[in-house]
């Protein structure tokens, strides 16, 4: 989760809201991927780090398939990121701040709690819940 | 949706799901951009035709938001597409067959019905619904 919140302060100088995640082979340990939110620079509205994360990792392991990874988050994932972290059968994820405005994991749509949802990974939220989420406020503070 | 389906049939020819989407400019009727399902080729869970079309558009555009975009696309978005429509701010999506196994519209996490949803596009559903159900069945019967 460190190095996620590494991430996210990257987004913070590039001016992106801060978030960042990392993918973990569940083997070996190593880190496969890290990405930070990248909306504003790609002018892309599903640049979220860890859509970008997984795609980086599928292009590396040549498969859309990354069934032995763990992702790391330092927020909440929205429905849009939740929903591909399914696709992508990751098998924990790992978050930092709950987000009851934009998430779509444990608030909104709720998207593993769906029989429709074929595969729903482990969740374990609240990790470094303090630290992920104070850079977010700061953030958000900072552009007011 | 015709252009729609003709990119669901170049899926086919591709050995993907055949979903296909357009995104047209609300005032000029220009189609901005034409995508198909490209999951498989491009090793990527996330490259479902309305999120190939969106990047397209947001490329194209130099922004991240589609505000004055229609989304046509020839299966009921899932949740991760129908959180990027969101999150592009397009206005209105035309869906052709109707998805109860894995749609997020009008079938299972339902996003746009969330308080969460800050932007929620109008929707019609079942345009064209016989030939673009048509094309997704026989692929699978192909398939088994």
């Amino acid at each position: 989760m460190m190095l996620a919140l590494k991430e996210a302060e990257k987004a913070v100088e590039a001016g992106e809201v801060p978030v960042g995640a990392v993918i973990v082979d569940r083997e070996s340990g190593q880190v496969l991927a890290q990405a930070h939110n990248r909306v504003e620079r790609d002018h892309d509205p599903t640049a979220h780090a860890e859509v970008l994360a997984i795609r980086a990792v599928g292009e590396r392991q040549n498969s859309a398939r990354l069934e032995n990874c763990d992702l790391y988050v330092t927020l909440e994932p929205c429905p849009m990121c939740a929903t591909a972290i399914s696709f992508a059968r990751i098998k924990r994820v790992y978050y930092g701040a709950y987000d009851p405005k934009g998430g779509g994991v444990d608030h909104g749509p709720r998207v593993y709690e769906h029989s429709t949802c074929h595969h729903a990974p482990e969740v374990y939220g609240g990790i470094s819940e303090e630290s992920c989420a104070e850079i977010l406020r700061t953030f958000f503070q900072s552009r007011r």
